[in-house]
């Protein structure tokens, strides 16, 4: 764990919950966008300016590999880092994890990624503006350094 | 029942349910929203058209009275009518009932109201216009008169 | 504002908002359970542990009246206190606000109040147990002291 | 398209957007719920049937490429069939669209799959139950002969 990666805690509601008992699946992706809007805010990206330049970060592809449930009243964390970057395209990596106070590690609970690219409010896809790309930019090196020396 | 109501249908999904095994409580103002569409649909009154006028028709309170619980893959009804209309505000009723193969009567789970103001894209409270006071006029007084000979 | 009141922060995600450009009215509701489930950890009730007793708290009866809207990004305030308690049932009134930096007063979102019964897992109406009426009394005198004098 | 893929239609409501103005990604999750719970209850699988019998499907993975985006409104189809299928695990695969009146085709809005495993209520890893691999092994057929002769 390094700076690359941010950490978001979120308590789980019943509402994000299933007859099941547990969180229902697509719940995770709302955890995601919290993780991932709490990263960009800590580099000076708040998404509400972005759009105010006109540009529109969607998701193009999301990918979720469920491991454990997490359940009513949990305290769960969201960890986030930028997975990869390039001019047109964002990736995101979670982990989604339970600590628990009697256990030595936490319990992975999801892996996965979203993909985002550029568009205009119209619709048409550009490249990310420097102002964007940048402090991503600045992140995934950060995230690279850290995997190279082994942390 | 009469022309005034408006029946739709609809299957409650895993997604709607909450750890405690039924249907989570805000997932009724969905259904509501449901047979509110469709009972404007009915009489020609298409969101997206409100919309493009530059009129929003948002929800300024609403009330819900929960009596028995949905449970996953329960088939249910949602019996919208309005229940009254002023210059300014039109209030929408709500009955959501599960019907069972074999009870004769329907089971009554969530009974209740929004109220609607409508607006401008800017914010600003303006009188309902005449192309959408008119036809939910005519269903209102559809109503009165089916109570007054108590159908 | 006094100890009989607890006040919780939430962030607007995207997942809150709808495409009138606000956040969807059904959303206050989570507000409120969040609100809700911080006001009874913070006196010792955990959901978790009423479940695990066989009872469950589910609404009866909720009520929103929308004052503003909020919007994408927004930290809004959840301001939860104990209405009125009887051996059946609690009503939570709740008060949504955002904080503006520029402003000298938040600004009224929300307000409303859920009403709750206390039920066995077989769905019988019960008394709400003595480990949980005790605590919410305790507030619920609070709340009337603080009226009485004032603050 | 043949008998092996079941075709849902579904209603874009507001609460399903968000306030970029289209559905929210998390939603189309919702979509396939109801397209693979449609499929299932069109061969005899009823969900709650299954869980009668003490297991539960959850969903182990998924994965979804959003083509572009559904509105307000917007009638939808879902697209559903059983990808793959082994004595552990069921692939359903979705195909969201919208057909549009003056459009000779429908528009692709989003790809992807969700893959189920079965495990006891305890959350033990089981074989798929001989009553539910059976219908969907029939399924999976259909759909091989289906891609063979080229339909």
């Amino acid at each position: 764990m390094n700076d690359a990666h941010h950490r978001t805690r979120c308590r789980v509601i019943y509402a994000d919950t299933d007859a099941g008992g547990v969180v229902y699946h697509a719940t995770y992706l709302r955890y995601c966008e919290i993780g991932r809007s709490e990263l960009m805010r800590g580099i000076g990206l708040v998404y509400q300016h972005i759009e105010e330049q006109g540009i529109i970060l969607p998701v193009t592809e999301c990918r979720l590999r469920f491991k454990a449930p997490a359940r009513y009243d949990d305290m769960i964390t969201v960890d986030t880092h930028v997975g990869s970057l390039t001019g047109f395209t964002c990736r995101f990596n979670y982990r989604i994890e339970r600590e628990q106070a009697d256990q030595p590690k936490p319990t992975l609970l999801v892996k996965g990624f979203t993909v985002h690219a550029a568009i205009t409010k119209a619709g048409r896809l550009i490249r990310i503006p420097e102002s964007i790309y940048t402090p991503l930019h600045r992140l995934c090196q950060a995230t690279d350094n850290s995997s190279q020396t082994g942390t």
